[in-house]
């Protein structure tokens, strides 16, 4: 399949000569073929006016039918077969293994809203029959369910070229939703976005929806984007980045005529916490693999252990002595991009010019593109006097914080802003200490986890990838699991409508059997 | 009862002097005792830093115990007795039997949220049970829980004084959740507010909850309220009131450090759609029905039919007799404040300014607080070319929009911004012409009606009273009827936790009984 290097709309490539760009090797830093091109503003215009358009159409496919679908696309993006895993090495400088794990979660992802869709429940369908005879008033005949809130733009995210990206979870659970798809391709990996893209269309075509339903942008600067998060025909956003793009985003969001959401995941340093008896039990067995947790794709996973607390003592000098020794094992590995190589060379290198901070061990060198992993240390009360240090560094770095007692773990913990996940490791002897932790992880986390890391983001019905701001923009929110469709939707009231006018799902006889609360209680 | 005139933080008058205000009465405009004392920035502080000492004692009561709490400010509501009524009269100028009413409906909606948490499935509760042998890896053990967002500040709204205020909706729902309520008075009410407020605060005391679970300030500037939405420890905000009121609001909290959600419900002209079948077999009687619900507590409600759409013909002409004999028989009423009234004649004088409007019909003058109904009609065309005619004018005012034909219903539909509700008056041979409207109808609006009128919101389970912006801040949400609680409620996982570290409401044994979803599906 050769790639064109335009941006898809309407179902094709679109026409217009935008700002050319092209695909950078990560491997190399090496430019590759085509040339593509910034989508001109009159293509964002017509993507916009062909998703708006779609709406109506696509968000009255019954949920089967939109399931249909989402298969329809986990295939076309198997069916590209063994081309997109290498294109995608190329660009992302990924491993193969890593890739094909990567392609298996997105189309899992896009099969599971297909059961979403199938299951029903995401309407949240609700029927208070009328009470004609209460007094003092009668009650009238109320009915809810949730509808879409119209054309969504999703950002693709460079650390998951095909999970978080053209075709991941915020595409899925948008187009699951019945909300047409305005993707941004992110410029780390466009000639993947284009393979994925044109799976994508070729599906809604295949399927018989109006070419509207997707749609396709390249940009390797920020107009496009700007552009698309200011039309007035897109209701919502779905970004995974940086906080610097995710916080510009919601400004340019909130300021529009009509303001509109963001869910933007933008930075999280995962706290791990080492409590005393599992530590003592098998300190250098944890850090053993807390380094493979840390190391796992060379470190840029939102979910990134770059934290460690603990309460100072023999534990944890064995925790170090077990980490250390992994560590020296580990390659340098290939970063996505060098602008990202760059950024974590940077953050690296303030941990070392801060004089309360340690250098610990450190993974093998490599070359100019590779990450080289690394483990700081510093204390609870240089930790709780530096605010830089609770920065994210996007990469294979970790800060150890030695605390002097539970206490300190307890005062850093506070100061820690909003973050995806937090882990504990811990034995029966800690429970103790472990609850009067969580109450406030449930306050600054998404996700609590116990013995383990938060690498790994299982795709579920139970699993929240959200967390309280910094970490993203909306803690009300996930974007992984099957939850991340409530983002897209919003519920509407049909009061004593005749059941010839009310939607399937609402009315009497129930005709797409799907479950439906009846004053308030499940089980109708 | 004796009136303070102070705010209630710690569970009693708070200290400090802050700026004097007085209570008005809405009929005279006469100024009334105590004298108020607006809080004092470190009277804010103080009810904010309890609130939040609060919250993790609050929120850890399970749910039954908060259930009786909510049940305990019901009846100590009620206890208040006539005073309640009385005071409450003279503040807002509503008639004894609404405002009993509105008591019954307070007290119901706390119950409700009562019966909500006693049922469970607020929680959202989710077990993906742990696959260990699954290949190629296992799956960890995922619970999922809704936990309350933080400290939540209510804004009383002036056109409710007891359903929309101190312990209204809002208030009720955040509390149900588990969220403190910092409650910041109406001055249009303050003693109203107050009595209220010591109702509330002694059921906190009765139910050995903390103090701080609420605090009741007063002001009768913006100074407060600013403060409030300003203060880290506030969570999320509940609002009712101006479109100005609610989107400064949201920019000051899109402005914070860590921007916190604000749900605000501001301002709608709620269309009535008249199609032609219904207008040719009744339309005087819809006329006469269409008075009761405009001039119903004076046109003061959010959910006020501002608008007419139908096409011109006998059955128009007969709504319009129909509504103007009505209307010559209403006599004036007082308005909530000299201020609302103020702005109520400032409406209607620029709609009589306008040269494409007529006044068609109007009810009976009154006293200098009171207002007047009048019924006012246009051209579609005249309406789409002027967005002014669009704008609410808070009161019993109303403007037909004369259409050609149902293209134009459409197209000055199209044109409205988003709405609470829409009422479509129709027989069986207007299903075809309601079919056609109904997706743009449910883009536009939170609750579609058939033949009856938006006032009269029900509390139940399946309302939504809510709206795209600017109807409200946030359209996904709805501040009347069970699922209100959502506002303030986030998700958190729990993976792989011990049993004995699980909260109740996710522990294997299921102790609270509530409905969890296993695996995705209910029923288990």
């Amino acid at each position: 399949m050769e790639l064109t290097g335009h941006s898809i709309v309407g179902g094709r490539p679109a026409e217009g000569e935008g700002t050319p760009f092209h695909a950078v090797e990560a491997a190399t830093g090496r430019e590759t073929g085509p040339l593509f091109r910034a989508a001109t503003p009159e293509t964002v215009d017509r993507a916009c006016a062909l998703a708006e358009e779609a709406f109506d159409t696509f968000r009255a496919t019954d949920p089967a039918r939109r399931a249909a679908f989402l298969d329809a696309v986990a295939q076309a993006i198997l069916d590209i077969g063994d081309p997109l895993i290498v294109r995608c090495m190329e660009e992302s400088g990924l491993p193969r293994p890593r890739l094909e794990g990567e392609r298996g979660r997105t189309v899992g992802q896009l099969r599971m809203f297909a059961g979403v869709l199938r299951e029903g429940s995401f309407l949240d369908a609700r029927i208070d029959p009328a009470l004609p005879d209460r007094q003092p008033l009668p009650r009238p005949d109320l009915r809810l369910r949730n509808v879409p809130v119209g054309p969504v733009a999703v950002f693709g995210a460079s650390n998951f070229p095909l999970a978080f990206s053209v075709a991941g979870g915020d595409t899925a659970s948008a187009l699951a939703a019945g909300c047409p798809v305005v993707a941004k391709a992110h410029p780390a990996h466009p000639g993947t976005s284009e393979l994925v893209g044109r799976a994508v269309a070729g599906a809604v075509a295949a399927c018989g929806l109006p070419a509207g339903v997707f749609s396709l942008l390249f940009d390797d600067g920020i107009a496009v984007g700007k552009r698309l998060v200011s039309d007035p025909r897109i209701a919502a956003v779905g970004f995974t980045g940086s906080r610097t793009g995710g916080t510009a985003l919601m400004a340019l969001a909130a300021a529009r005529p009509v303001p509109i959401p963001v869910y933007a995941e933008m930075s999280s340093i995962n706290p791990v916490i080492l409590l005393p008896e599992a530590l003592a039990t098998r300190g250098g067995a944890i850090g053993k693999a807390f380094v493979g947790a840390l190391t796992l794709g060379s470190g840029q996973f939102c979910t990134n252990p770059g934290l460690v607390l603990a309460v100072e003592g023999p534990g944890l000098d064995a925790f170090l002595a077990g980490a250390a020794q992994a560590l020296e094992g580990v390659a340098a590995q290939t970063m996505l991009t060098p602008g990202i190589h760059r950024a974590y060379g940077a953050g690296v290198a303030a941990l070392d010019a801060n004089e309360a901070v340690t250098r610990l061990a450190e993974g093998q060198g490599g070359g100019a593109t590779q990450g080289r992993a690394v483990l700081f240390a510093t204390s609870a009360a240089a930790f709780l006097d530096d605010h830089r240090l609770a920065e994210e560094v996007f990469g294979a770095a970790s800060l150890v914080v030695r605390c002097r007692d539970l206490g300190e773990v307890h005062a850093v913990l506070a100061r820690l802003e909003g973050q995806l996940t937090a882990a504990l490791h811990l034995e029966a002897g800690d429970h103790e200490a472990a609850r009067a932790l969580l109450p406030l992880l449930e306050r600054r986390v998404g996700r609590i986890l116990v013995n383990g890391f938060g690498t790994g983001v299982e795709v579920g019905h139970a699993m929240v990838h959200g967390g309280p701001y910094p970490a993203t923009s909306d803690g009300r929110t996930t974007s992984v699991g099957s939850l991340a469709i409530a983002r897209f939707l919003r519920p509407v009231c049909y009061q004593d409508l005749p059941d010839a006018l009310l939607p399937p799902e609402l009315q009497q006889a129930n005709p797409l059997e799907i479950p439906r609360r009846v004053d308030g209680r499940a089980g109708a």
